[in-house]
């Protein structure tokens, strides 16, 4: 057998899902992505995923396991999939036994930003703490918690919520009914829309598209003190939730990825002024403050690595 | 052997010392309390500890254990507090060791809203949950996690610090720096605060003693629209936390207990109502809202248990 079992990572995104062959943390050969919206529904992209699937075997043997992130709530006991946020028609869909039908293979489905996080504290930043937590930072703003070394999935698997959680009592009225959830400032399209709010305050008019994190991030290093003052203020808000987290679990590490995440320093520096200074020692000494080893390929890397462990690899 | 074998529970409180005979839920007999300061340091308290404990098993044979729970942060592996909050000279104190020592007994030492909560998860209002949030509301606000059916302590054993976490990452500056602290908004003292600054905006001018959350609920009771206002308001910040609590961690209970939790419907119609309305389905449906089992008794209890079950019984 192989010090590294091959595995078949999926990552169900909002537009498209990408399928990969895994060896440990590698991805080392990837299905043509499948576009969600060229589907009618659930059964059809599942077909395809099981296509896609099939052609990946064809080129490598001993693939043991198949793993699928998925971006909403899922049963992860049961292998169903609740509810997906952003696609439709994906109510109670038991993927895992369909899955696993088809492919005659132990296959593991979980929220996508579980994988990522499994990803990162097996194999990533987050590599042997026991008590860790981990935020991706994108459109959405999802986490995953490990504590006492486990997976802290809760009673339905939605924990980890990160994004979701409230910096602000009296704040903006998110998705579910909760006001000054985290998402609602620090979401892609949030930190876009308040940044051009904060050039038009200043007399500057700009396009939404370059008020993006990328675009923010760039005019941030040009020296434009406009985007440093945002960056500032996402670092704030970010250090929020995730002091938040540190005083009720006492995490060893937080470990911070996805797209918003790349504007580097820009982020961190002021995310870790933040956040230190309202921590008293036994939860701000020793706590490493980690930007992820994994991009986009978290969710596929995490995904194999999931289904490897369940499958008992 | 009894089905219930006995122990010592010791209730370090702010101002005093609580130490009891507990079998299985019940305090059977209580030594007479110690009055933190009329003792000059952390060694005569502890000698003064060794005598109650001494006293009680003169007149209870068959003590397996001894539980302390202390008002700071206690490594809870090696058994040294490292600070309490509210009573000095008590930094980097081997306080199990020396009391395992003088009393030739097994001794665990823990936070005291550890032991509250773990009072409440074994014998209380939590028991028989595997995801459980405990909160206590007094002077402070503290609280204790269950994830996996285990105790969640963190790296430096401080988690469940939920007093601690922001409701407004613009709020009022805390003990630690940490800005908008839930602690801050509903802790005995800033509940009379708050009440008496309510009463004076609307011309009422009321003694700080008559703003107490125990005189706002009687207000409240009789008909105070503005200490019906106020307990509104406690119970939208109480839920903003759990809220926050909920979405990392999924909870199948809450369980809410202290002083300021006697306020009953007073606080916990608002609260459900607050908390319920901003969460989605996974982590609001069947998400149990539990008052406190225990009342005064829940620190004693609570140490004694946890002593029994770190000796094995």
């Amino acid at each position: 057998m192989n010090e590294f079992p091959l595995a078949i990572g999926i990552d169900f995104g909002g537009t498209s899902v990408k399928t990969g062959v895994v060896c440990g943390s590698e991805i080392i050969d990837l299905a043509p992505p499948i576009a969600t919206q060229d589907f009618g529904g659930a059964d059809e992209i599942i077909a395809a995923i099981i296509r896609s699937v099939g052609d990946l075997r064809k080129r490598h043997g001993g693939i043991r396991a198949v793993g699928i992130g998925v971006p909403g709530f899922v049963d992860f006991e049961r292998g169903v999939v609740f509810d997906l946020t952003n696609v439709r028609g994906w109510a109670n869909i038991p993927l895992r036994d369909m899955l696993s039908q088809a492919l005659c293979l132990p296959v593991s489905a979980d929220n996508d930003a579980n994988c990522m996080a499994f990803a990162e504290w097996k194999l990533g930043a987050g590599k042997g703490y026991k008590h860790l937590v981990c935020a991706a930072l994108g459109t959405g703003v999802g986490g995953g918690i490990i504590a006492n070394g486990q997976m802290v999935r809760g009673a339905k698997f939605g924990a980890g919520e990160i994004g979701q959680t409230s910096i602000d009592f009296q704040g903006r009225a998110g998705h579910y009914g909760n006001l000054g959830a985290l998402e609602d400032y620090i979401g892609n399209r949030e930190i876009a829309r308040d940044a051009q709010a904060a050039y038009q305050t200043a007399g500057i008019t700009r396009d939404i598209e370059d008020c993006s994190p990328a675009a923010l991030a760039e005019a941030a290093k040009n020296g434009d003190a406009i985007a440093r003052a945002r960056w500032d203020e996402i670092g704030r808000m970010l250090a929020t939730a995730m002091m938040n987290a540190c005083w009720l679990l006492n995490p060893e590490a937080l470990v911070i990825g996805g797209g918003v995440a790349r504007a580097g320093d820009l982020l961190f520096t002021p995310f870790r002024e933040h956040l230190l200074r309202q921590l008293s020692g036994p939860f701000r000494d020793g706590l490493a403050i980690l930007p992820a080893a994994f991009g986009h390929e978290a969710g596929t890397v995490g995904a194999a690595a999931l289904a490897l462990e369940e499958a008992g690899f």
